[in-house]
Order: C-alpha cells, then sequence, then structure tokens
C-alpha cells in the first residue's frame, strides 16, 4: 500500500484549520503532502512551506500555479488531490480548477459561497466523472456519530420523531473581528463568507449532523437570524424549526454569542422506541435510551459497535480519541476511496460512506433557505 | 409561630401530585393539613383521608360542601388556605369558590383551563382583596434557579441574549392512555387540559422559567405543535421560537414523546458578558460561565450564594435536596405569606417572590398565543 | 393507620441533625413528634420546643425527666419511640435510660462511644426483648442504594473481589474549631466523639455501607489515621485497607481536610461478572457495569428496581429525591416495625432490613480496629 | 527544521502500543520513522515494515542488527533515537544496545524488569554522556495533568496533604490470557512482567502522576496485592497506602479486574487551601476545589492556563485532544530535546520537562516496594 499524494490550497500562518487538516491527513500514514499553496502572499506561504518540512519547489503562491505544474509532473509523483481550506469564497474557483485538471478534491465546509454555485460544481463534476469530490463534514467522523447512524438506521430507536441539533460557541460573543482576529474578520464579512456568517460556519455542521445521523432530509425551515453584536454585516445566532421528509420534527440552535461556549455541538434524537444523544465535547460516549429500560452508555473502541464505528478508532476503550481523529477518519477513508478508485472500483462505491458533493448542495440549500425564512418570517421549503 | 391551616381539593388515590403536595406542604413544620375533598367519589374520599388520618369530619365529597362547612367554623379552626390538586378543568371553579368563601387559594399550574377564565380569576381577585392567590410553579422553588434568578438580576451575565428551556418527556411515547393510565387521560382529554396538553402541562414550566429567571417577558412565538401518536386530541410535542422584550431570542422545546427521558427540564440562558445553565435532574448544582474564565459550578446550600437561594436550602452543602423540598420552599413561603398579610402586611409585599394570578395569566396567554402560532404557522404576539 | 410518637433528645437549636431527623421523621405522615429533650440548656431547651410547636408540658430540659414523665402517661399518649440526636457520648446512656423505660429507640449513629459500650448496650437489649433498637445509617436509605444491594444479591456483578469507598468533605480543612463551630467541636473532642473522629463521623457511614451493599463482613484492616490541622486532638484524615469476609480486598478513604469537597461519599463494587457505582452527591443514579457490555444507569422511581427499591421512592422518575427523603425512609420503616412488633410480630421480622444493635457494634469495632491498626502500623483482625 | 529520525524496536503486528508510538511520533510532522526491528519472527517484521511504507533495506529482524548497521550509515541519514515498544524484559537489553552504539532511547515504561536493572541502566547512561534517555510515562503528556502540575507548583492548592491515584481496567476480569490475548499473556508472565503485572502495567503510571503532579516522592508504602484469576502467577490488583516527602498521605489503588472500567485512572490532590481533580476518561476537564469558592472547570486550551498546559494543546477549546495527542507530546519534546542537544544545549536542561531514567529508576523502586511490603504485610521504604 503506498501513501496517497496530497496538495493543499490555504491552511498558511495564522490558520488554524490548516494545521488540523495536516495533521488529519497524515495520522495514519497513509497520506503525504507533497506541495502546497499555503497563501496568497508569497512570503508567507514560503515561511508556512519551509515550517512543513515542503520541497520548495512544490510550494506555490497561487492555486492556479500549482494545478499546473503539479499536472506537468509524471503520473508517479504529482498530487492526486488537493484539500482546500481557504476561506469560503474561495472553496469553488480552487475546486473548479482542480477538477478541470483532474485532480480529486477534498474541501472544507460550506462546498461554495451559494447554492447556485453549488449547483454549478455538480455539473462541473458530472462532467468530470474521473475526479471524486469530498467535504470535510468533521463531526461525521467520529466513532459515536457513526455508531449513532447505525443504530438508527438498524431501527433500534424506532421511527424517527424528533430531532434536536445545537451548537453554541461563544467565541463571538464581543466585538473580537475590530481586534485583527482574522478567524472572525472572514467569517464575518459576506464577501468571504456568503449569505450568513453562523449557518455557513456552524449551522450548515449541526444540519449535516443531524441528516446523518437520522437518514433523513431537512424539508421545511422556520428561522429567526439575529445580530446581537453591534455594527455585524452578518448574523451571529441563529434558530430553526425543522421539517423533516417522514413527518419527523426538529430544532436547530446554532449561536456564536453563547458567552462562555467552547464548541458545544449536540445531538439528540428520538424514536418510537428509544433515543439517542451525543454531545462533540465528550465525543466517546453515546447515550442510548430505550422505553422502560436503564439508559445505556455506548463508548467508543467498545465490544458492542457496528462495524463502521468499530473500523473508525484506533485505540482501546478508554483511551480518548478527540477532534483531530474524527478529522482523520475523513481523510483516511478519502485516501483509501481514491486508491480503490484509481483501481477502478465505481466511484458510486467508494464514496458512499464519504460526504460529497449532494451534501455540499444540501448544505448551502439549507444555509439559502434559513436566511430567506428569516427575512420572510414564514415556513420555506429546502429545495431538494 | 403557629401552623397554617390547610384544606386540600383533589390528590386522592391514584393521584401523583396530591401526595407531592402533602409531603411538601408539611415537611418544614408550618402547614397542617386539617380537612380536604379528596375525590369526587364518595368512597375514595373516604378512604383517601383515612389514609392521611384526617379526622372524619372534615372529610369532605364535594368542595362546595367543604367550602361552606369550613366557612361555618370557629375562626381559629377553619382551613386558611386551600391547595389546589385537581385536573386543570377545575382549577378555575375550585379557586373561585374558595375566594368566595374567603379562602387563600395555592392552586397547582395552569391556572386555568383557558386565557379567559384566567381573566375572569384574575378580576375576582382584584374584588377579594382580603384574599391571596399562589401559583404552585414548582421549578422556581429550587434553590439554584433562584440563585441563577438573582445572578441575573445582578448583571453577572450582562444584558441577556438568548434563553433556551427544554422540557423533555418520554412517558406519553406511546398509546398508554388506552391502558387505564389516568394521569396521561386527562391530560390529553381536551375537557380536562385545555388547548394543549403538553403546553399546559409541561410547556407552561419551562416558559415560566425562562421568564422566573430571566426577568423578561415573552412577547411573541412562533411555534409547531405535533401530535405523534395517533388519534391523540392534542398534541404530544412542541417546538418554539421566541421573543422576549428587550430583544433577548429563545428557543422552548416541549415534549412528551422524547422516548426515555424522565423529566428532563433544563435552562441555559446568555448574555453579554456570560451565561448559566441548570437541569433539574441534577437541581443542586447551576453551572456560571463566563468569557475567558473557567465555568464555576454553583452549588446549593454553599457559602457564596444570594439571600433567596441561602433561605430555600435546609441542609448543608452535598446533602442533596430535590423535588419535594423544592415544592416545600413554595408552600413554606406562601404559609409565610399568610401571616404576615393576616398580621396586617399588604399582599403586595407578602407574594412579591411568590408566582400569583399574574404568572397564572401569563402562563394561559403563552398557551394560547402557542397555540394560535401553531395553526397560523406564523409569529404571533402573546397578549401583555 | 395511627402515627406513630416520637420523642426527641438532643436537636435543639444550633444542630444541623437535629431539624433533618424531624423533618425525615414527618414527611410521610406516619409518626408525630410528642415531647423532646432538646437541650441540656433549660432556656435553648424551651425556645427550640417553642418554634417546633411543641406542647409545653412535653418540652423536657433533662431525658432523664423525660424517660420518667412519660412513662407516667397513659399508652395511648406517651411516646413510643425516642430518636437520640446528641453528640456521641451521649448515644449511650440515652438508649439506655429509653429501653429501661420500655422505648424503642433509633440512634444517629455511631451507636455509643466505645466498643465495649456497644457490647453493653447489645446486652441490655438481648435483655429487654420489648424494645427495637435502631441506627440511622442514614445512607443506606437511599434507593439506589438499596438497588445495589439487591443487584449483589441477585448475583449480577457475581462474586464480588473488589469494594472502594470514599467519603470526603473538606470542611475540616482548616482550625474552624477555634471559631465557635460546635458541630467542629464535639467531633474534635475526644470526650465527646470517641476514639476517632473522621472514623466515628464519617468513616463508619463508609464501612456500613461497604457491607450493606456487599453483605460481606470487614475482617481485617490496616489503617493509617493523619491529624493534619495542628493541634487537634483527633485524626481528620484517614486510609484504610481492606479484607472481607470471602477474600474480597477493599479500600476506605474518609477524610475530613480534602478541601473543596462538600459531602463526596462514593462507592464503587466489582465482582466477577460486572461492578456498580454510586455516589451520594447525584444519589438517584446507580452505574450498572458489566464485562463487554455497555455501562446502564439505573434511575430511582424507574420501572427496573427491585422492591425494596421501588418501595423507597415517593416520586416519578425524574423527579429528584434527596437526603431528607433517603433519612424518611429509615424513619418510615422503623415506625412500621414498631406497628408491626406492637402488633405481634416477631422483633427479628421486622427489623430485617433496618440497621440495629449488631451494626452498630461492627461500626464500634471498626473504628476501634482502625484506631488501633494505625497507631501498631499493622493488619488487624476486626473482632466480629 | 528538519524531522528527527527515529528507528523502532517492537510494535509488529498484533501489539496495541506500537500503533500508538508511530501516531504519537509522526503526528506534528517533527518526526520521520526511518528504520525498525519490529518483531523478533522475520516474517512478522516483514510484513509489518511493508504495511509501514518502510524501506525494505531498513527493516531489521533484530535490533542488534539495527543498531550495528544503522551505526554504519552516514550521520545524516541513520536513526537517531530509538523508540521501544516491547514487552518488559526488553526494555533493559534494547537501551543498553542503542545507548552503547550512540543512540537515543525513547523508552515504553517501565524502564526496566527489575530495580538492579535501572541501576544499572542508569550507570550506563552516565557513562555515556551523549545520548538522552526518555520514558514514554504517556499520561504526564496530557495538557490538564501538566496544567495540574503548575497550579500546584504555584501554590494555588497550598501545601499538599493528600493523594489519591486510582487506575481501574477491567479486561483481565476473566482468564483471557488462555484464549490467545497475546497482550494478557506478556503482562502475566514473570519473565517478561516482572515481580509484579498490575503494577509495572499500570500501578507505574498511577504512582509517577501522583509524584508528575504534586512534585513530591512517595517514601514509604504499604500495599496489597491480590491475584483474583486462579492459576495467574503475577498479581492482577493492588491497593497501596502512600506516604510522601513532606508528610502528604496517599493512596494508590490499581486494578485489572475492575469488571466494566475500560481505562480509568484519575488523580485526585488536596492541599491546605484546596484540590484538583483529573480523570483520564475525560483528559480535558480538570476540577480546581478551593475553600468556600465554587468548584472551577479548567479545559484544555482554554485562555487561562500555564505556558508548558497552553503549548501542550494543538486545537482550539472545545475540541477535543485525547490519548494520541498527549503521547505526541512526550515524542514532540523529545525530538526538540534531541536537536537542542545535538546543538549544544546541555541534557539537564532540554530534558529537563521529561520522565528520564530518575523517573525509571523511581518506577521500578515503587514496584519492588510494592511486592516486597505485599509479602511482608508492612510498611516499607521506597529507596529514593
Amino acid at each position: 500500500m503506498r501513501k496517497v499524494r496530497m496538495g493543499m490550497v490555504g491552511g498558511g500562518e495564522g490558520s488554524f484549520i490548516g494545521g488540523v487538516h495536516r495533521m488529519a491527513a497524515t495520522l495514519d500514514g497513509e497520506i503525504e503532502l507533497v506541495c502546497a499553496a499555503l497563501s496568497s502572499d508569497p512570503a508567507r506561504a514560503q515561511r508556512s512551506a519551509k515550517a512543513l518540512h515542503l520541497a520548495p519547489e512544490r510550494c506555490y503562491d497561487d492555486y492556479r500555479h500549482m494545478m499546473a505544474r503539479e499536472q506537468a509532473l509524471p503520473l508517479s509523483q504529482r498530487m492526486e488531490f488537493v484539500a482546500i481550506v481557504t476561506p469560503n469564497h474561495l472553496h469553488f474557483p480552487v475546486a473548479i480548477a482542480a477538477i478541470e485538471h483532474g485532480f480529486h478534491v477534498l474541501s472544507d465546509k460550506p462546498a461554495t459561497l451559494s447554492l447556485e454555485e453549488a449547483h454549478q460544481l455538480r455539473t462541473v463534476l458530472h462532467n468530470h466523472c474521473d475526479v471524486l469530490y469530498g467535504l470535510t463534514q468533521t463531526y461525521t467522523g467520529y466513532p459515536m456519530v457513526r455508531e449513532a447512524r447505525a443504530r438508527v438506521a438498524a431501527g433500534e430507536i424506532g421511527a424517527v420523531r424528533k430531532i434536536i441539533v445545537d451548537y453554541s460557541q461563544g467565541w463571538l460573543s464581543s466585538n473580537v473581528e475590530a481586534e485583527d482576529n482574522k478567524q472572525a474578520q472572514w467569517r464575518l464579512d459576506p464577501q468571504r463568507s456568503g449569505a450568513s456568517a453562523c449557518m455557513s460556519d456552524i449551522g450548515v455542521h449541526a444540519a449535516n449532523l443531524a441528516e446523518y445521523v437520522s437518514g433523513l432530509a431537512i424539508t421545511e425551515v422556520c428561522a429567526e437570524l439575529t445580530t446581537f453584536v453591534p455594527q455585524r454585516l452578518l448574523d451571529d445566532d441563529g434558530s430553526v424549526l425543522l421539517r423533516f421528509s417522514n413527518g419527523t420534527r426538529g430544532l436547530l440552535h446554532a449561536s456564536q454569542i453563547c458567552c462562555g461556549e467552547e464548541n458545544n455541538l449536540s445531538l439528540r434524537i428520538y424514536g418510537e422506541k428509544g433515543g439517542l444523544s451525543w454531545s462533540q465535547e465528550e465525543p466517546n460516549s453515546l447515550w442510548l435510551l430505550r422505553a422502560d429500560q436503564p439508559k445505556q452508555l455506548l463508548r467508543t473502541a467498545s465490544s458492542q459497535l457496528s462495524p463502521h464505528a468499530a473500523a473508525s478508532a484506533r485505540l482501546l476503550a478508554g483511551h480518548p480519541e478527540g477532534y483531530i481523529e474524527a478529522f482523520a477518519n475523513i481523510y483516511r477513508e478519502f485516501a483509501r476511496a481514491i486508491r480503490l478508485f484509481t483501481n477502478g472500483t465505481p466511484a458510486a462505491k467508494v464514496m458512499q460512506l464519504l460526504p460529497d458533493i449532494q451534501t455540499g448542495v444540501r448544505g448551502m440549500a439549507f444555509i439559502e433557505a434559513v436566511v430567506a425564512s428569516s427575512k420572510s418570517q414564514k415556513w420555506l421549503a429546502v429545495p431538494q
């Protein structure tokens, strides 16, 4: 088994998520970072690449150069896929460039800046059947999220009735964007973040988690987006009533002004026979509730898990795995998908467990429906 | 200090809440149960009264008889207040009868079956200035709920922005009303429960908790009520977007089909500077969150509490107090209010910490606004 | 069913535990307090009795007077049992006086000041077969402690191997006895507390909990008692290795200098097939562990409990019960034992679920063995 | 900054800890695995090396060959340090061979099979001043363990009085060594594990944690080792009373028969002014207790941490880090120590935050004292 060769766009000095992507990519020894366009600022790109022990000739100062130059390398050397870890507005053009040069793409979420772009991207992918596209909906990489999905699919909680997803952060409680916090600045800038800040940044994770675990689609939303901190152009908080495909009802809360919260994403899902509850800040535990029985605490790497969840853990039970490991599961599976695809397995098969462009389109549709519902103060359908 | 004399309407054999009211009333040795109309079924009323060591001559089989006969007793013997622990539809007529006979009233919630009745009751009370009226919004009796209110009032979390209240139960997940579960039967019967089952039973507690702790009023709601179990005439689940008086936003979830949940009521409230989080199933703990500081765990009976919370605990720290004790706080305060009022202190003063008819009217207004919003699928104002 | 008549010795103004005993005794409406010798200081005794609505003629300033005068009352009026809630050194003489006057005794722990006294008390009880003697080992009153015992007895965790009991408090971390803290003063006074402070006060609860849940006897101890705060005459901390009757091993930690702890008593017990874990500060939860299965969370008043635990809860699941309710279970059972015993049921039968003089003797034997082991730095047998 | 070159001895197919060491070593991109002797079985060594993408010529079937052949390579290519991840009995000979060939050593714990070997190893290291020696006491790599140490050192809890460490596992509750569980087999074999199984495997971690956080030395022990599962030659359980250098008292529990437990290592430490509590299964939280103040919950990557703890986190607060990351902290620091040492910084300085041979000697002294104390049933001094 050889290592899959990765290039990266974005993620230079000052980026949080760039380093996470790199640790996640290399954790399992199945991927190597061979080239990068880490920053649009050439000096910063150079410094960043050096810190990463990248070969100087494969450190690029523009993602378009990277695509062209890598394409010119022999097949056995050139990068195989590009990881996109830029602010939102670049996800689309970088993905398009990569696809057109024949590189697979693993993009951070949201897939694009708008639903329209997402549709375009989907069309382009339709026309490039040689390219795989994946999306790092990180939280679906946690073993216990996968276990939750497996339990729902196996009917352990019966037909699903209610889903509550909550993503509460506090880091935007005050005007940090005025204090040179680059992470805050681009997220609150409509040009770089899109139609919503809070929903693009974290709401889309919560919505994806609800759909991933339940196997259901959000069909209608009734939303209230709020901007609490003065002078912001975009929302920093949102609450959404949800309707799902089979009559299931739900609630989604995503807020970045919940002062004192860290990264408090949680899911609760209830069916006719039981329920499941999971919280990202204690990710190795999953509560299983059932009528008239004691709650059960399912745990990462314990002996009672379904195959996908079991395969998603690296350690023995009681040895905590965290965010990097969850992220690494997405990377490892994408690398394996590339290997299988290169060897002839159909794309549909190799991608079946991974978030793909369809997930990306759904995310953008959700964001735009929420924004429109909040403006109109009405229930609105999410385009399917 | 003498004991205050209580009568009770409802709460005979088979009632859950009747026994709780009695334990709460007598826990602190400041109240004695002197008479009761425990059931409209005379045999059941007799058996119930005997089990309670009630004097046979003060065991009544009709609340109207009780009012008349007690009024005829000497002042030093007759009951001073009546506790109403019947299904909802009797709250109003029993309260009216008690008031008209000059007895103070401590009623279970909701105050009445409809907003219109609540308005009438308020009017009757206006005309009977000699009578005190209290409402057992039990959860406001917990020391740490009171501490939360005190911390918000003291500005510790800054101006409030977001409130999330969640009341999840699972006991109505299946059709238990078909199995001779009387608790379920009356709650799901529009004649006895009112316009909503879930909101009248538990939603009104969640709404009250949000208002009590924040000191804010819910002004608008956008609701979705659902009936998941077939053949029910009333909702068993609801989700509500909230707007509060000062621009605060909120979410209220109340559901009785969250299979596997017991009595999971929780509150989270976030302000500009911090937040508070409380959960009824671990009621002796209150989390205080603040920007860039460690979370603090405030505890019942610890040395850092505000006066009202401190006075609401009976034990030393680390000796858990529970639901009965919270309930007993409401009773003890109502008994003290009666004593002070009898001695000439104005009603407004003795009732200032207690839920009263105004709380009752707000509760009914909330329920009816939620029902109307769910029907119209629109944001609606809650009459103030 | 009539109420059982209780007298009380000790528990006047300034006592913590006196009020707890009274709330516990009266919570269920099966016991009434009819007389008391609340303090050896007559003025304090008077004030205390008045606050409790006691008839003045049955408020005594000496427990010996109480015994004599109550004995002279008609059978239908006189107290039936005496609750002893004094400092330790009075437990023995008050119990002896009560027994000799024909009153049943419910004593706070430890039973006596020394093992020798405990043996004497046992002998006296042997000679007074008309008298019942109970001991308020409060923590055995919690429903989930009883459930733990039932699960062990039913073989759910297999043969027991290891027991860890830990009772950590922090209130004696500094020299509070110098600051007029009466609770601290008598507990640290050898004349009133006995050979050990920490073991007599809380260690004996931990040891009892281990034996109660396991059904095993502690047979040998190897202990280290420490006095951390200068000038104390007795220990404020202790650690003990335990051996039990069937080869089970254990650890007991009891300390009052664990700064910041409240009343943190916990039990863990492991057998060949599983384990159980319980913590007093969240008393409504009991963890059940089993090999290769998810942990289960058993809860007070849920539908899966054994008869004794189920009967020990007053509320529905999710409505927390606490320390007073646990205490009240001991009282209610003792009152019922008195009623049955008075009606002719044998003592052995009515007392079978209650801690009795044998428990008291075991407690004193444990305390003295720990003190001796700590002095000799050796393993020592606990007299059986 | 270049990557440091690592070789590995042990850790081939079927090893748990080998993979953990490799993930930890490479997580931060500062170390590369260049050669290995993964198994003494040549075929297994080959298969294992291939799976790791190791160059075939640097895959050795004997650690002695590896030392000799690597030494013969140019300085710029040869491995710089060797990670020893074999069963215990090989730690010593492999370390000696590495040192004598001039390679730095990072060894899994315990350092050796006996205290005598540890003394020899220390002597050899004294004579090879060009070689660094580190020990993977993994749990000291957790950010919140480091924060605990910093808080104690800063005097936040005052002079330490009591330390309780507990390491409870359940995986050896039954006779798994009879079922081809290699992990169990070697750990329970005196030839490969040493004088104690449970203490060598996990007790030594607990003892190290107590000393690391407190900055104190264990000076005396009184121990009880037990073998619960029949036919085992070594202990599977142990309880130890501890005395520390400054009068501090402690308790250590290490057991592998706590049926249902995963990897439940916890620490509680109490001083004159406060306490700290940490649990490995929720490693990102650290409780800070102080007299008469609310408990505080310190969290990985939050803004209130000391420099060493802050530098030990890779992510933002609320993004859980786990066991691999803790392990990686030890590796990253050892790699940095090598770089600095190679550039001339003194060994004492580069190793000051890392567990070294002195830690290794202390661990072996602890194990042997515990074994001897258990045999003699007496308090024994731990050689310092």
